[in-house]
Formats: structure tokens, sequence, C-alpha cells
């Protein structure tokens, strides 16, 4: 059963998050156990299921994260492709996949919500990996 | 091989598109054969291949056109859920899926790039839908 309120909402509830970036609004995870080297989420702070339950303000404001976040691992890892993507079906709480994507990924070209198609190549992350994707929020959001 | 180049990029090069709106930087399209009524698909008219490769005004016009889309669909259709992405790996040419969601689809509660899970439900759309959705959009941007 998807949970439909806040009680039940794993990110209304976090405990294992690996925080980012944390802002009054939202805050940036990065998904370390995903075998996406480099993926993150943008999780709205509010229960709010959809996107558009948003007004322009905050969609503008969480779209600005999402761009800082993506020009930021795209600037690190060099993926051949990034994904971007607000599902929530079993978590209807606001948040916004950022995955890059490698030709020998486990699922390329499909998305990584498909069957896998082969093992996925290993992909190590830059030391300061969270440090300058921290920065590159900070400074898009001046 | 995934296009590099306008030249086979199918976004560039559209045949058979079900166009429902259609502006300077960006269209909407119905995706009338995916299996997922109310399906649609905001595709930016220039090929870029990253959400990130857009300016600020331009990310805030497309998720704005998003944005109405998925308002105009929810009320149009009371999906359970909606589900939007960029994802591109076939045809990196920025294009934002917009896809109503319902427990009784064919992938619930997996995304619809999963293995299917059941026969999913027939649904009918309203016979004013691309009417409808066509005044929420140019509603929306005044």
């Amino acid at each position: 059963m998807t949970p439909t309120s806040t009680e039940a909402c794993l990110f209304c509830n976090a405990s294992s998050e690996s925080v980012v970036w944390s802002g009054a609004r939202c805050r940036v995870l990065h998904v370390t156990d995903a075998g996406f080297a480099g993926f993150c989420r943008v999780v709205w702070n509010e229960h709010v299921a959809e996107f558009s339950d948003l007004d322009e303000t905050d969609r503008n404001h969480v779209m600005k994260v999402v761009a800082a976040v993506e020009r930021s691992l795209r600037s690190m890892l060099s993926p051949h492709k990034m994904n971007v993507a607000s599902l929530g079906n079993q978590t209807p709480h606001l948040h916004w996949h950022v995955i890059p994507r490698y030709r020998d990924d486990s699922h390329y070209p499909n998305s990584i919500w498909a069957a896998p198609r082969r093992e996925g190549a290993a992909r190590a992350l830059p030391g300061d990996f969270a440090a300058k994707l921290r920065k590159a929020i900070e400074s898009a959001l001046g």
C-alpha cells in the first residue's frame, strides 16, 4: 500500500539519508546504495504529492536546484546522458531523481527502472564529490 | 546507436506527431499509442540534450508548460499519481513525459519502463480532451 499521510512517508520520517545540501524548502540526497554512481535526489521538504501542487515560485526553486545538481554531476562525471524523473508511485512525496547514465551501466539505454541488461561497470566518485555538489547548489541559488 | 545529431533525431524529424499545442519554444504531444490514456510529451523545439542546457528563463518556461499539462490531466482524469520524466537515452532531444497513473494500469506502482504486472484496464478520454488541454496550456501561459 502506498502511504497517503506523512506518518507512513519515507521522506517525512527519514532515518538514514545521505544529505548533501539542505535548504528551507528542499534538500539534496546522495543515493549511495543505488549502483548508479552520483545518483542524487532532490526532495521537497513539505509533504506534497505532485509537482503541480507547488506554486510557480516553488516550482522554479526546486527546478533550479535540480538543474544545479544536474550541471554539477555532468561537470564532475561526464555521463553520456542525464535522467531526471519525479515518479512517486511508491512514495507520493515530491522528489526528483537526478541520475547520471553511462553506456556501460547496468540498464543503459533503458531506464533504471527496467530490467538490467548487464552487470554494470563500477565507477568511482571524486573524493570531494559532496563538497563540490554542495558548492554548485549554493552558487546557483546565489 | 543513439542519434547525436539533428539528422537522426526523431523529434527533429517528426512525421506523425499528435500535436495538442505548439509554441515558439516547445510543443505538447498526445502519445496516443502508449496504452496509458492521457500520456503527453512536452518537447523542446530546439535540439538540446539536457534540461540543464537551457538557461533559467527557458527552464522555467518548459516547466510551466509541464505543470499546466500535469494540472489539466489531473483535473480531467483524476489519476492516482502523476509521473514526470526526462530520460532521452534513446532520443537525446529534451522532452518531458507527463503520465497519468492508475492503480489498475499495466505497470502500477512500478514505472511504465519496468516489466508489466498485469493487463492494464482500458480507460476512455473525454471527447474534448485535446481542446481542454490546449486551453489549460494557453491559460497558464497567459
